[in-house]
């Protein structure tokens, strides 16, 4: 006889919960939380849909990608509020056949919750005849009142960035691209550098390690998932500022700016590409040395690429110096257009 | 030019997140919430989707409908557990179309809100070519260490259920079945009574009015989901014990009745019917009484149907006190077919 619902979620979800004991194993409808002592709770909440948010091809390893890739845009809203991650809640609709790849799933996210420190609380499991869909709600805690907000930015405020921008636009890029462009992209760039590309685009790396210097230096801060360019005129916006972004400041990995000097993409699609999941900051001038010091640290790159003014909306500066006009500034998750430039 | 994503987040979902200060108007990536001193939080995660969970027509009316039943089924949990409603995230896949339709949608949700004591506080929202999802983390608060679980239950404890039982799954019956069983039906049982099935199907009452009595004299309580015999199966089982449900006693409405007295159904239908959305409790004999008296007092009807006893499994005694060997117990959300009897 096939496996019923509480013995699969016994046998494989189970385990993924006994770090935490108000999962209580899972065994009963809800979960019971309490934030350390000190603490307030920060919760986000992401669905990922097959076909739009991830492709799933229905191989285990697939599914531990997918999996992680869940876990990690959560926890990336969770890093860019200086959150700590605590516990997650995972509702799975599950496609016929899933029996084939539901321990690949489980143990994506095994591997997840270990590196980022979170563990499953609680959830809903349902058989879908419509696609793979995947919603977790991530908790995370905070010291009280230091949650680090996308309003609270200040007139004067460096705009900081981790890691590299377009890496996962590229990779996207090339996974929906044609043949043709994947071979010359190949030939461009080299078997390990498309990896990396593809890879960057598969599976984001949450910024947990920034954590602290967010805590103790930054006025304001998210997730880019949307577009550089639309995400930092969001934390503008929030903030009654304009914001100013120098794009010969933009950290770029090496095959993207291969890419950008052949004219494969531009500096305008790397900004308003999406999917980049790495955190923008607003730091005072006087505390920038002290946040660089800080995230260098702890092993994480920030690069100073802006900075927030008076007035409204994005200004893009090209390589020397010049004005660009973006024609879009990235996603728009109701809509199959990208959202427009003001 | 179409509405963006934020645009329709802040004039529809922003209003139902207005009482609740950590929602910060919907404006940031995350909620922040703490809970009220001296409580503790839980947490629960429904998902429903359209052709399962529930028939969406594409109507206003509907979306009003299926808005109300996400959160009743959310809240429905919270209640069992004896927790006050506090928050709720949202996450909606929207199929093409819903444009027509959300704003009801949106005022089903704000009608229960207001009914259940609780505040919007986040979410998500995507485009799906599939079939519209929507999940639901639903936060209650109770006094630290106060949860009602599922595991507690004692031996001899009395067991009680709210209002009556199997007026859901005849109404699915009713939608479900062929053009002649809902003419003989509407025939047999009137026009104000197949309407009321109908409805019991749709929009689930969460049992909130419980929540004082279960606090003080449940020694433990779910809500019925999957039938009244399959839950009442894990609650025994969770707690180490054996059920007992005597047949004659379980509360019927008169449509259930009826449908009994001709045949169209059985009391096994009944049992194993699921979408009860009633709260199921274990009380000590002694506080028996009391119990009744907080929960008429409360406005919320309760009925003695059976007890706990050392052992296993789950005994159903018929009208006539006969046992009565049940086929299935209940709905396994991952098998199309029910979950067979031990």
């Amino acid at each position: 006889m096939a496996e019923n619902e509480q013995q699969m979620i016994q046998r494989l979800l189970a385990p993924l919960a006994s770090g935490l004991d108000g999962a209580m194993g899972l065994l009963d409808d809800a979960a019971l939380l309490t934030p350390p002592e000190g603490c307030e709770f920060v919760v986000t909440m992401d669905t990922l849909i097959d076909g739009g948010h991830f492709l799933f091809d229905g191989t285990p390893q697939c599914a531990a990608q997918v999996a992680r890739k869940a876990l990690a845009v959560n926890v990336s809203d969770l890093a860019a509020k200086a959150a700590d991650p605590f516990a997650y809640f995972l509702s799975i609709a599950l496609p016929a056949g899933h029996e084939a790849w539901l321990e690949g799933f489980v143990s994506g996210l095994q591997t997840a919750q270990l590196d980022w420190h979170l563990w499953l609380a609680g959830g809903d499991t349902v058989a879908t005849q419509g696609r793979f869909t995947i919603t977790i709600t991530a908790i995370g805690t905070v010291p009280n009142g230091r949650m680090i907000r996308r309003s609270t930015a200040r007139v004067g405020d460096d705009l900081y960035v981790t890691g590299t921008i377009g890496d996962a636009v590229a990779g996207l890029s090339l996974l929906q691209g044609s043949e043709d462009r994947k071979r010359s992209w190949r030939k461009r760039l080299g078997e390990v550098s498309t990896a990396r590309l593809l890879e960057r685009s598969r599976t984001p790396t949450p910024r947990v390690k920034l954590i602290p210097a967010l805590r103790r230096y930054a006025n304001a801060a998210l997730d880019i998932s949307d577009g550089l360019a639309l995400d930092a005129s969001r934390l503008a916006s929030a903030s009654g500022l304009a914001a100013e972004i120098d794009g010969a400041k933009l950290p770029l990995s090496e095959p993207i700016r291969s890419l950008i000097q052949s004219a494969d993409l531009s500096l305008a699609d790397v900004v308003s590409g999406g999917d980049d999941y790495e955190v923008l900051a607003a730091v005072e001038p006087q505390n920038a040395h002290a946040f660089e010091e800080m995230a260098k640290a702890a092993g994480q790159s920030v690069s100073k690429i802006g900075r927030l003014s008076q007035g409204s909306g994005l200004t893009f500066y090209g390589v020397n110096g010049e004005t660009v006009a973006l024609k879009k500034l990235g996603w728009d998750h109701l809509s199959p257009s990208s959202s427009q430039a003001e």
